[in-house]
């Protein structure tokens, strides 16, 4: 008899039918008793009256792995209004030793430290899960929308000669007697593919030597990265990252549907247009000064604030970064030299997505280096594509955990990363 | 004017349009000159008889970035049946340098080491562009397959504190003072998320420190993972690997009919069932000693062979190798237990998958690493998990890089991976 799964139940009412799963949970009552079990699309309800099997189930702690053949019964209180009466229970190994917090209660009560120390059994927790099921979601949401406009996928290396943005907080690793490093980000490599494609994607972990500890810090992370080419500004670019969220939300209302109702969640609309800020704007807007280089979380804070309140949106985008606080392939803005043709998105007040125009002449790309003060040489086989003819363009990243953290509303961004990597965690 | 690709033009003829791209070579004939743009679709033909258009385009080496405002002209000699007339050339950037080989013969004639030293100019040769395509393809085609049967994609850390497979050929690096190691698959932490969704898939880099310098290996490769589970055995997981060819292969001919055509390949037929053969017969049909505990490569060059020949069949499964050759995690047959339920999946001629049933019940973990005489310590965040329940599973993986380069006949993996990474290769 084929396998089905618990959501397939409700279809098959007075049918003999076979499910599999996790025991979830027993509840051992004077008369009857109850086994929940749990499998990849949800729960199924078994009734046991009969008291052999009544005793083999006593005997099968909390996830132990089991099938269940039984009768498909109609009863209104049980979920999906359907259970399994008459069943027959076998177990698919051996009796399972119960996990350190119970998974069957509607939130863990474990600390999240004990969690993620045990992350194999935590994310079996529906609501561990299902923030992971969003994140899957979100992904083909990305992936869609950028195959439906040409984009292309590319896989750069995560091993590198120098560090990509700068020289700090970068893993370094000995790669058959040289010294190499973890890639900050796939930045160059994206660029250099949009002399190939134009347009270009990858979603790869990115490593960061977070000295610190922060609850919206990995030193593992997925980046979504977007390159495009044939840009006129940063503006292009923006127009991307807006139809690419949008496609994101709707893959998750779409994929994830029951995730989303675990999980009791809003998702955000999407304005046709995103409303944009300019950083002088931004920084008159938060109450700060006018001579600062950068937004603060506060700052961040009042501006998703402001944006709810007078566009009624849960993104803004803020253009025009000063020059200084960006890296060095930045383009400026022609008529604000001072000033970036980047920009940073926030999500109901936390920055989400960082982008913006590149340079693409390499005469621009000298003149950077030497104005910071940093050697041609480290760069010199990323510049070369430059030397070769390279279209205006640019591009972004987005950090999937922070984004779907953001999305469930979790506070810490661990708790929605299955196995985070951090100053502290390098198991399980 | 709004831009539009060269695959564009055969439906506005007549129309003044916007073009822009790479010069990709200029034919300057006595009376006329031809520039051949080339953007991310294909190449257009523009010409020039105006002298001073004439000039300008004589002073745009190959490469350089323009765009050409022209109008839509049919002619039967021209690609596609059409060409730009009346041209005017602008470039978006300062003239390139010619790279050092040229991109507009059919074929590159540059060594791949000297390939793969430019590559970011080499890549833009329509005929590795057009592996690339296809390697976007094959992996959107492989998502799409897992996807329609309830496959969860997940993203696991490529840092871990164990080596996955042995202590041999892995990447050490400092994680904030501690010994750590890249991952070399992510075959533990896909055994792990079956106990949370139980049927998952990655795509993701995997790295492998080979000491030695072969086609066919690399020490960042793209590994696509399944894993499944509540199997009977493997051949279930067979069955699905069988439809994820099937579903990349459709995808490629889909999505990559042009890199298809440019490369002129034939695609492999897939059988509604893949044939099999035990790792035994498979010895006796190879003309191997039946003791050899494992196939050499002459050995699947043969059952190749004897696959297409007898079964008209580009794939052949080898089931049942011997334990003594497989991984600890790795079931055995339980009707003879000195062979595994694992197999390789050939791909004329080539090892191209590696997969199988593995073991789920605690105790046997115990008992495979104490018969290898290897500590259980070092697992133990692995092994903690099978305590908890785990169902019978399986899965498999597919080298990307190695898949493309069989399917489009490249003799060396480098061929079709954009910045490969080897022994001597860290750039760029």
């Amino acid at each position: 008899m084929q396998r089905i799964l618990s959501s397939h139940l409700s279809t098959r009412v007075g049918a003999t039918v076979r499910v599999a799963g996790w025991v979830h949970r027993r509840r051992l009552l004077r008369s009857v008793a109850f086994l929940i079990v749990r499998d990849a699309a949800g729960l199924t309800q078994v009734v046991v009256t009969d008291p052999a099997v009544r005793a083999a189930v006593t005997a099968l702690p909390e996830e132990t792995v089991v099938e269940v053949v039984g009768t498909v019964t109609a009863n209104g209180t049980a979920p999906a209004g359907v259970e399994l009466t008459g069943p027959a229970v076998r177990p698919l190994g051996p009796p399972a030793v119960p996990p350190p917090f119970d998974l069957y209660r509607p939130a863990l009560t474990a600390t999240l430290p004990t969690q993620l120390d045990h992350a194999p059994v935590a994310l079996r927790h529906p609501s561990r899960a299902a923030a992971l099921r969003i994140a899957a979601a979100a992904v083909a949401g990305f992936r869609a929308t950028l195959d439906a406009r040409d984009f292309v996928e590319v896989h750069t290396p995560k091993v590198v000669a120098t560090s990509t943005e700068s020289g700090a907080d970068v893993f370094a690793l000995d790669w058959f007697g040289r010294p190499a490093y973890l890639a900050q980000s796939p930045q160059f490599y994206k660029q250099l593919m949009v002399g190939v494609f134009e347009r270009v994607y990858e979603v790869g972990p990115v490593f960061r030597a977070e000295p610190h500890d922060t609850v919206r810090h990995l030193a593992q992370y997925t980046s979504l990265d977007v390159e495009l080419g044939f840009v006129d500004d940063h503006r292009d670019v923006m127009a991307v990252l807006r139809d690419t969220l949008a496609g994101m939300l709707a893959e998750v209302a779409r994929r994830a549907d029951g995730a989303v109702a675990t999980l009791g969640l809003t998702l955000p609309g999407m304005p046709v247009e995103i409303p944009a800020v300019h950083f002088t704007e931004a920084l008159r807007i938060a109450g700060a000064p006018p001579d600062e280089p950068d937004l603060a979380p506060a700052h961040e804070r009042t501006l998703g604030e402001w944006a709810r309140t007078t566009h009624g949106s849960d993104f803004l985008f803020v253009t025009g970064y000063p020059m200084a606080k960006r890296p060095f392939y930045t383009h400026p803005d022609p008529a604000r030299p001072a000033y970036s043709n980047g920009f940073d998105l926030l999500f109901r007040g936390l920055e989400l997505v960082t982008g913006g125009q590149r340079l693409h002449r390499h005469p621009d790309y000298l003149a950077a280096l030497a104005a910071r003060g940093e050697p041609v040489e480290p760069y010199a086989g990323y510049l070369d594509a430059f030397r070769h003819g390279m279209p205006p363009h640019g591009g972004f990243a987005v950090g999937l955990e922070r984004f779907v953290a953001r999305l469930v509303g979790a506070a810490n961004v661990r708790e929605v990363t299955a196995f985070p990597r951090d100053l502290h965690r390098l198991t399980p």
